[in-house]
């Protein structure tokens, strides 16, 4: 176990009807706050509403700025600083999923910083203060209610990169399943491919001896296959809804992560996907997670044959654990095709033309991944694998 | 699920060396510090010796008071209150385990109050402002170095009682591992049965849906009962105590709790005997747990079988569901057993001529526990199951 520090005070509320709080949380960090959101559906829903009641009457004034895109862009994020300086808003309350979420800590950490809030995603800056965000989580994926990270893509060039650090954990997360209910099947399932992909790119590690860690992660995954097909066959159901919701923060707020040395090449692997053609990111995921294990998973056949008997029930064979660790990896395609997920290029509708252009970006600074270092060529081998 | 909130703020600085951030740390808080310990070990380990140049290194001036006892005494509590007023302390550094934490948390409430200390134990009060604690933590058992929770023993009538509240949380935890390679077998053992206890108040519970906490809850036991065995054959195996160490903090932080109604009752029913004998908490919990088990197993017997199979493997009998759940509880009973622990009051080497006295005082305030209610004929039963 490597030597590790973890501090998350992220106050989250979670159950039935918490939303009727966001008024008074967000009253503790600021009487003048901009109120962030995407689409329609908060509107139509009616949790707009009484998100709006909640801050009245708690005497919040609040400026509204909604319309945030599915990864977000930094010309809207500029924007939201614009209108927080001109506005003098203290505080962003964040009433939607990761996308809403991340644009809302990238407005907060761009407001006070001198500099262009872009230094932070191209890692020429790091943030070291923010405004005070709380959430609204009305999607389970990103974690990033919790998380000290934000995702952001730049239009000019299509770049998506992340940015983080401890002063962009959101003050207070306020997570009511039900408001997951009306979630389509094909969102609900590329959220759980996102929560699964986190927990992934921890467990997978070369660090020793994280055996407590390992059986967090193992829990945390297990949660989820068993809970998302009741959720997508009863999307009303609460109790499937709320495991799904809880874990997917656990997932993300970095105590899985505790003592290891996570991996994340998949996601960055996935983000030039997504940055290109812009297709959902648990999507993307669900397609090049099993063709970054074949790539890797050599390189430890053990830990890839302990998560196939542990996670997906694979019945162990100390005789063949290669065949054990590719047992694991096809379960896990089988259960992102039973959820409804793409698990190729072919299926997710990419043409497979431009893999060197990815490739190229995503090591543009260097190798990717700790349990596997991936250069160029790796990289496009993965892609290949997902064709 | 039930609905909960949850925050833990502890700042969790863990491995190798790390006490070395200790008087940094307690810098953060305050420039004149209380620095509150137990008995001789720290110094004989040298441990004392770096904390303080770490505490004289960062400008701290520290004024001592050694000396915490195992059920830490009210008495000394106040006595640590009256020399942090007298020596205007703003902070406290507390460097051992649950006792000397614990001890530090009343002190630090007590200071800020204008009534008695034991106001806050008595539950006539509850404490709404504390000094900051940080805490250098010796032995894994009773998690209070990121727990909300304190427990005193006030002499006079040898009552053992807790205060909770969310202003006990401590700011920081440095935890090495390497700190426990000297502690003895039995106190080893001890603190494996907090920590298990600590886990298994939670698991055993009446609300329904709570699949992810209870996945969380196995982990943390099978890690446990993992390790223990090796950390007790290789006292200096620094991966086994890693495990148990981190496995305490997370079985008391209150994430396995969430969602969930915990009981509590064997913890309260250990407590008499603890506050009158001056036991060993971790071994009257391994007296207390197989005779509680066995009292209440029938309120829900499936509960019992899924601990039975998940945690302990035994074979899950669907046919005869109490007999799978009556196995586990004896596997924990021989897991307690192997560990060098005490699961009888007579293998403890305690009189069994007060029973009803201990049920009386434990049940003073009304029935325990939440998964069974336990009124003084309950509780007496289970004494009588534990002779």
């Amino acid at each position: 176990m490597e030597n590790f520090t973890f501090q998350n005070a992220t106050k989250i509320i979670f159950g039935k009807g918490t939303e009727s709080q966001a008024g008074a949380e967000t009253a503790r960090y600021g009487k003048k706050a901009l109120l962030h959101y995407g689409g329609g559906s908060i509107k139509s829903s009616g949790l707009y509403d009484r998100v709006c009641r909640s801050l009245k009457s708690s005497g919040v004034e609040f400026v509204e700025l909604g319309g945030v895109k599915p990864n977000p862009r930094l010309s809207f994020v500029r924007e939201g600083i614009k209108l927080c300086r001109e506005k003098k808003l203290g505080t962003i309350l964040a009433v939607g999923g990761g996308s809403v979420i991340d644009s809302a800590k990238a407005i907060a950490i761009g407001v006070p910083y001198q500099g262009d809030v872009w230094d932070f995603y191209a890692k020429k800056a790091s943030p070291q203060e923010s405004l005070p965000v709380g959430v609204v989580l009305t999607i389970p994926a990103a974690g990033s209610e919790a998380s000290n990270a934000s995702v952001i893509t730049n239009e000019e060039g299509l770049f998506k990169r992340d940015a983080g650090g401890d002063c962009l954990r959101p003050k207070f997360a306020i997570m009511d399943p039900e408001l997951t209910f009306t979630l389509p099947p094909y969102q609900t399932a590329c959220g759980v491919a996102d929560i699964m992909a986190h927990v992934m790119e921890r467990y997978f590690t070369r660090v020793g001896a994280v055996d407590f860690t390992d059986r967090l992660c193992e829990a945390t995954l297990k949660t989820v296959i068993d809970a998302t097909p009741v959720a997508l066959a009863q999307p009303d159901n609460y109790d499937a809804r709320a495991e799904i919701m809880w874990a997917g923060t656990i997932a993300m707020n970095d105590l899985l992560g505790t003592g290891r040395v996570a991996d994340w090449a998949s996601h960055y692997i996935e983000h030039e996907m997504s940055g290109i053609y812009d297709v959902a990111h648990g999507a993307g995921l669900a397609v090049i997670f099993p063709a970054w294990m074949k790539q890797v998973y050599r390189s430890d056949v053990n830990r890839f044959a302990r998560f196939a008997t542990r996670v997906w029930e694979v019945e162990p064979r100390f005789d063949f654990p290669e065949r054990t660790a590719l047992e694991g990896i096809e379960r896990m395609k089988s259960f992102f095709r039973a959820i409804g997920l793409p698990t190729t290029f072919k299926e997710l509708g990419l043409p497979g033309d431009r893999l060197e252009e990815m490739a190229k970006k995503a090591t543009e600074k260097g190798p990717l991944g700790n349990f596997a270092k991936m250069g160029l060529q790796e990289v496009t081998s993965v892609y290949k694998l997902a064709l």
